[in-house]
């Protein structure tokens, strides 16, 4: 499927229950996380002061489960394949759709996700080792505080992806383009120094090789947000399932620029 | 001096004989390579294969002194302070101007130099330390072949800076925007994979402290091209001489954009 409205169409209808990775390619896919009002002030403060981790792509009015500005049709409570339910910041269920749960009071947010910058190193002719080997980027806790913004704070989770020096350099590039999907790495070469004592041993995805030739490269990683949300242990928070993404109507070249 | 004319028309009366670093500040200083016209075709071939150790801002027409693309009334024969003439590739005097030595079939190039992007880092916030010091910027050769053109070849030359790795990403998001001035670096954090073996040892100028939290970048250096001419042993070679650059009224800002 090409089209993000085809992509969203078959998964309202309950059709595409999967991952969404490499559906409609060349769009945007995003990050979802819902809260009840009471929160959602902090957590759009949060977003505002910590970007690299925390794109804000858009978020709704009260209530309402449309986002026209990421595609005419959309609607939160269908248009992903797969959704988790925290309550007081416990995995409570996983979820197909949010009909029976839609609130008047919720507002959701979506964040942009590392898929879009992928896109652009690989169609640069950069390589992504995790990818090939079809596994799990490799995600580390850092010891860099993010900006706290009311209940929200806590540390930055990166994700890791390994270049040769030259490599890297062409990635710093291009993801600086991206500032609204994570823009540029936050780290390169010293673990150590962010407070990552073991690459082996990542806290969430599959360990990636480093070789001996090349840098790791670490970027804001998007569970950044979810991680800082659920130590709040806020009474309700929705977000979509880890590889069920939103499918926007955005194409990720309209993200290049500062 | 704060307005390039009159840099230039100080140089030019003999009232500046000086190094031009920090004159006329915002403003593109440039490399100066002038060859006889039968060198002409293959220099502007290697200058246009190798863009970032030889970014070419301009060319004359052969036996013009002129540049108008850089500034009006410039003429190249007297706006530097300092020349080195070099024959069959050995240096052979240092003058004041070119007034005697100019001859109908020499062409003159002018190349973009690490200044203009020191600048914007420096505007950035980003601290040099060689600068700091009052010392040369290390350069070093290394293994790394610049792309032939008919008599010209040889190893690429390049410039080294440590910064802290967030600094690095920075640095590079920075250079990178700056094509016509050498742009992002071509090397970071393993010396020796470029043949580098000993960072205290550069091939000209001072050597820089790398501190345990820092990373070495190595940018293409605008010697390179010298040194690949010196090589060809050309009948007859004028540079500017080190630091008496040529200060142009092109803005540094003009210079970023890809």
């Amino acid at each position: 499927m090409n089209d993000p409205r085809e992509v969203r169409r078959a998964i309202r209808r309950g059709a595409h229950p999967g991952h969404t990775a490499g559906l409609a390619p060349g769009y945007v896919q995003g990050n979802l996380c819902i809260l009840p009002r009471e929160y959602a002030g902090e957590f759009a403060q949060f977003c505002e002061r910590n970007p690299k981790p925390c794109p804000l792509l858009a978020a709704s009015a009260p209530g309402d489960p449309r986002l026209p500005a990421l595609g005419d049709d959309l609607d939160l409570r269908t248009d992903l394949p797969r959704y988790r339910v925290f309550r007081d910041g416990k995995l409570a269920e996983e979820v197909g759709d949010l009909r029976a749960l839609w609130r008047e009071d919720l507002v959701a947010f979506v964040l942009g996700c590392s898929f879009s910058f992928e896109q652009a190193l690989v169609e640069a002719g950069l390589r992504l080792r995790y990818l090939e080997a079809g596994r799990n980027v490799p995600m580390y806790r850092t010891s860099i505080d993010t900006v706290p913004a009311g209940r929200f704070y806590g540390k930055l989770v990166v994700s890791m992806r390994p270049f040769n020096p030259a490599d890297a350099i062409r990635a710093i590039e291009i993801t600086s383009r991206y500032p609204r999907v994570h823009g540029a790495p936050v780290h390169i070469g010293r673990p150590e120094l962010i407070g990552i004592e073991d690459l082996a041993r990542p806290w969430e995805g599959d360990p990636t090789e480093v070789r001996a030739d090349e840098l790791p490269l670490f970027w804001a990683c998007g569970i950044t947000p979810q991680s800082v949300v659920l130590d709040a242990r806020p009474s309700l928070c929705i977000t979509h399932a880890p590889g069920h993404m939103l499918v926007t109507d955005l194409v990720n070249a309209s993200l290049a620029g500062a």
